[in-house]
């Protein structure tokens, strides 16, 4: 490897740092983009109608011709979700991503109709060089197979970063290669970038094996149908709900599309085994209920996922019985408590016994490292310099307390936001400058045009309606031609509020005759036609609908 | 009291079964009806632009003469906040409220210009007597003083309910009334409606008193200004707040104008005494930091709250500084785990230290009776039926088991939906018929003009914005006059899209000439663009908007 040590090194996030979510990390040096994750992701219910978050992929198209790569740590939608809308905007020469991560980034490219060729598997043997960058891997114990750390050799000193991980000693897949990190600790790093998630959680997280114990108490108990709801990114809970069913003598119907591509990809990856358990829909409800298991999405109260359809009553399928019981084998992610409760009250309404995960029971557990595990990574690791990664503020903020805590110097840490600059030379890491890494906001198959304007009447709409007010007026003579109309849609009722709507088209038709002079301003006619509207809208009703005027001009008609 | 022993008692909820939120529940026995409570509550955000869900009151607009008073447990708006619209739709004789309650009550019609003389205060002492019915109280515990459960004996039956309560045996207001609720018991009671709020916890709620020490605690070490959100309805909170800053020498400015209003009335009712403790804002920016204290509302990160806007910087008043200690002394209410999260995220970056209630610190406990304090009111009240309210279905669910456990026979309890009737008669109850009990949506200062297609409506344009389409026509002729017009809002950024709309324009002008033909049909060429243009939208864009189209006719003009 040649070496231009005239030169910084540069780290940044595009994604990651202030959110959970959308990772992705940049290191450049000189001529060399290295890119570390693509993810998205989904929103908080304050963003009218936008589907995806994705990040600013500004800075890589502006220096495209740089761009040697981009690894992925894991198959996770924060960690991957965004490749489909990069290879749209920027040319990437080379995807590497590990065995289960590519499986899933083929059927996820095959689903948007993109081709791309360069997608390479690698594991924890392979080496990728470049010019002044070099990059290897480790394993690490995620909810996914195959998640790994990544170690970032530069001129300027070594950059590890974790990607997702906990240490489980007993793991449901193969162990943490603690080794592998011993050594590269032992060689010495520069700069460890770090999975802060569970920062705030004391102690160590628990074992997914005890995870596997408490789902099979209950399948022992249980007589009616088991019907259970986890995240279907969560491969190994999938693998021992498999291994469970089959020592209980459960057959498995799979309900939903996202649970059905990690349930096929982890079987063509030889991650789950046992292909016959699975039968379909049809086969399930023509046996005895407790040879049965259902395994669905909607574990968060997702309205449109199979379990509340199931809960509603309403699954073209399936039919709720009296025994069936119900597992939540996840956790809440903030904000989604409140429609996990109500889909918990349908299922009791409905006469099942429902299994949430509480302190009594393990029948969930993260796949992030609480406290402990954290500090596990930083003596493990031993870095000069660090940065926690892959979180909320207040989560960034703990996890570098806890980096002092192992021994860093508090001027060593760097607590970031997304688009800020570290630059790395000889060894010593500071901060300098920023790039742009905003939300960019996908609506539809539109990327990033979604403008702070269009969100706002989205709102507005959402909250109080639109009054559409149509006249036609001749400029010539300034003169109004016909009847002044009205239209309004999430407004008020308007087979009851017929009286409201012929007073709003009085207001419209004095707002405009009040303005009507030659020469004739449309600018003023409107200005006074929507304030006049809001007025008494709000007067009336309380309400502040956008009021759109549509003034026509048909002199020449 | 003549008794009329031939005829049934009813029993029913309009609010307050399958829900926390809303409690209404009447009682009637022949021409006489006695309600308890009229709240209202807050929808979840996925009810666009409601402001509060009241209760259906038709059932009482029906039955208007024979309503004889309403009786109001406690001061909390789930209990009160219906009074104004309901005293606006149907005639109530007299409201009977304890102390606390009426003073809020009184400012909550003020403040909607409602003018209404017959509000009474009623104590432990009261008893009110109508033909058929009469009414006692007892008092009990909970977060706000003079909370009481009501006592109705008719003719069939002794009625218990509890309002909101917990068991608390070293309260920072006065006992519950123990004794009272005993003799109650004794006498005979048919049928206990019971607070099912806190149903799902075991054990035994944590007293507000320990709460009281561990707000010392901090107090005692910290020397910052400490800020501390709360429920502003959370008097008893409010109340050691000000005992806590008293011993330690601080002043307190209030935040928020419910804060204002509940400190008020309580200084009013003699609850808060100190009165000379709160200082205005501008003085406490003249005092040390370590003599003040800053008490406001937002502790559920409302985002126009007070403490929402101290951490977003741009508090007219407050500026955080560096040595600034906040206090949730609060818990999440179910939904609101995410923007209470983006709070502290903004206080941490603002570098403040941030306290919340967690297993270690008892900065907060509930004002609802987990299981063994329900346990002990079965015990105490020791129904023969058994009905519990005041939460959603799984709560009822899990409180009707523990008063199974209690020695209630399974089929004397009765887990019920608003809207269902219970029949009491000679002691025996059973299920029968239904009132009308929907929800009912107040938005702005209309009561009830939302249907589920205004809804519709601002949901669609949430998610995709609004196409208005506007065309004149001749309809003699059959013929187009000018061009099409095409606006659209919430739709895509207009700037940036006008080739997009443009082509709409085209697809639309298209579309109405080829359904306009002799005689015209207003409805096919409004079918047409609709389905042209949703089609084509949502091809460009992923996004199905509300297209609106808007034809006219001016062959007379």
């Amino acid at each position: 490897m040649k070496f231009f040590e005239n030169e910084d090194t540069k780290i940044f996030a595009l994604g990651g740092l202030g959110e959970v979510g959308k990772n992705m990390y940049c290191i450049m040096h000189g001529n060399e983009i290295v890119i570390t994750d693509a993810g998205m992701s989904i929103p908080a219910n304050d963003l009218m109608g936008v589907d995806y978050v994705i990040p600013d992929f500004t800075f890589l198209k502006n220096n495209e011709s740089k761009i040697k790569g981009l690894f992925i740590t894991h198959g996770h939608e924060d960690h991957i979700g965004g490749i489909p809308f990069l290879l749209q905007t920027v040319n990437i020469p080379v995807i590497y991503a590990p065995n289960q991560a590519v499986g899933l980034i083929r059927r996820k490219l095959e689903d948007r109709n993109i081709q791309y060729k360069n997608l390479i598997v690698y594991d924890e043997r392979t080496k990728v060089k470049f010019k002044n960058i070099e990059v290897e891997f480790f394993r690490t114990t995620h909810s996914i197979p195959d998640s790994h750390g990544i170690c970032i050799t530069t001129p300027n000193g070594v950059i590890v970063t974790t990607g997702d991980f906990k240490f489980d000693f007993t793991p449901i897949g193969p162990m943490a290669n603690l080794h592998k990190m011993a050594a590269i600790g032992k060689r010495g790093v520069t700069l460890l970038m770090s999975d802060s998630t569970n920062a705030l959680n004391e102690g160590i997280s628990i074992s997914e094996s005890r995870v596997d114990n408490a789902l099979s108490e209950i399948f022992l108990r249980e007589k009616g149908r088991i019907i259970i709801a986890t995240f279907a990114s969560n491969i190994y809970r999938l693998k021992h709900i498999v291994d469970t069913c089959k020592r209980n003598g459960r057959k498995i119907a799979i309900f939903g599309r996202s649970m059905q591509n990690n349930i096929e990809i982890s079987i063509q990856g030889g991650y789950i085994k046992n292909k016959e358990i699975f039968i379909t829909p049809e086969e399930a409800n023509h046996l005895p209920p407790d040879k049965v298991c259902l395994l669905c999405t909607g574990s968060q109260g997702e309205p449109l996922a199979a379990l509340s359809r199931i809960a509603e009553g309403n699954h073209r399928q399936i039919k709720l019985l009296e025994d069936d019981v119900v597992i939540f084998s996840s956790s809440a992610i903030p904000g989604n408590a409140a429609s996990i409760g109500k889909i918990i009250n349908k299922l009791y309404l409905r006469g099942v016994s429902v299994y949430t995960n509480t302190s009594l029971n393990d029948i969930h557990t993260s796949g992030h490292a609480n406290e402990e595990e954290l500090k596990l990574m930083l003596r493990l690791i031993k870095p000069k310099y660090f940065m926690p990664f892959h979180g909320e503020y207040r989560m960034l903020k703990r996890h570098a307390d806890i980096g002092i805590l192992c021994g860093i110097p508090k001027s060593n840490t760097f607590v970031l936001g997304n688009g800020e600059v570290l630059s790395m030379r000889k060894g010593v890491v500071k901060k300098s400058g920023l790039v742009p890494a905003e939300d960019v906001y996908v609506d539809g198959n539109r990327i990033g045009d979604l403008g702070a304007a269009v969100i706002k009447d989205r709102k507005t709409m959402a909250n109080d309606g639109i009054i559409v007010v149509i006249a036609n007026i001749n400029t010539m003579k300034a003169s109004l031609l016909g009847k002044v109309n009205v239209i309004t849609r999430g407004f008020v009722l308007i087979n009851e509020n017929e009286e409201l709507l012929k007073e709003i088209e009085v207001v419209a038709k004095e707002a405009i005759l009040s303005k009507l002079h030659k020469p004739v301003s449309y600018a003023d006619i409107k200005s006074e036609l929507i304030s006049a509207i809001v007025t008494y809208s709000y007067e009336k009703t309380g309400r502040k609908p956008i009021v759109l005027p549509v003034i026509m001009d048909i002199k020449n008609s």
